[in-house]
């Protein structure tokens, strides 16, 4: 399981506004059972196997283009550790046990 | 005002545990009143002024070289727009008022 | 035809060294015909079908894994665009232009 | 000195081009002595003191706002290391090297 951060961003579409694409994005999210994933301010973060998210991360891609953009910037960071199991909840319990939360 | 998500990541140390980096880098950003920020599991986001959000991750970059790390790679997304306010909390809430939630 | 950046990091090697992982990656990227490639100092950028790069990713993304690595970062940025052709030649070439040079 | 590689790119412009700015960030770079720079086909590339590097990116991340853009989205990866000398010719001699290059 691998832990992947995922931002898609339209270029030159004439308004500085985002989450439209975003919201059509999560749209997609919601049909792909086998993934965990969760909105930020910066990224969607996505749980699950690597090798659907590339899938995924695919798609997503296309989404600004399905709505008229002609360009398309997609940022993707991918954090995979094979030592021991890795997930977005535990990530942050591991930060926040350590600061005494 | 600007929201940046920024990641620390100290290379060859010989363990694959980053958390207590992270853990520092916290309790550095709690001593900066002008900023807000937020833990994620892959990144941690700052808001506030552009000038001392470089400025304050000059000095997390800074953390894993004080506790012994030789090299270290940090990762930096800056958005920041002119035409209106720009809020980690606005930015979530326009995407979940465009799904309907 | 897209253009993407591609670095490809181990965690808690050990070793500050990451030159032997990239010289592996690009072992792997000599044997996949149908994509160009470029080194530069802070990534391998790849040029050709969107599908295509991100399966050879995955492929990359796995070599340090390969070698005895726990844990790997794995940072994309893929540029797509539909309405002009996009080379890595041409983009570098559309500033040198404008430059005067 | 460390290495930084840093990408401005303007959202919402109504154009997909991008090389007009990324030639005015370069137009600054020239005028800045201490830093050595090196134009990729997905990002430019600095060398020299980080505290100048990240002054610099404050002023190229600025750029696109002076010609009229609204938002702007800047990445910025940093690659730091104490042990021994970074350079951008150095990376890419040391993967050469090991691919009998």
């Amino acid at each position: 399981m691998a832990i992947c951060s995922v931002s898609v961003i339209p270029v030159g579409t004439g308004t500085t506004s985002v989450s439209p694409y975003v919201a059509r994005c999560h749209e997609v999210l919601a049909n792909v059972e086998e993934l965990k994933y969760r909105l930020t301010p910066m990224a969607t973060i996505l749980e699950g196997d690597l090798r659907l998210i590339l899938k995924v991360i695919e798609e997503l891609h296309g989404v600004p283009f399905e709505s008229g953009a002609k360009r398309v910037l997609t940022t993707v960071i991918i954090d995979d550790r094979k030592d021991k199991a890795l997930t977005m909840e535990g990530k942050v319990e591991s930060v926040r046990r350590k600061l005494g939360k």
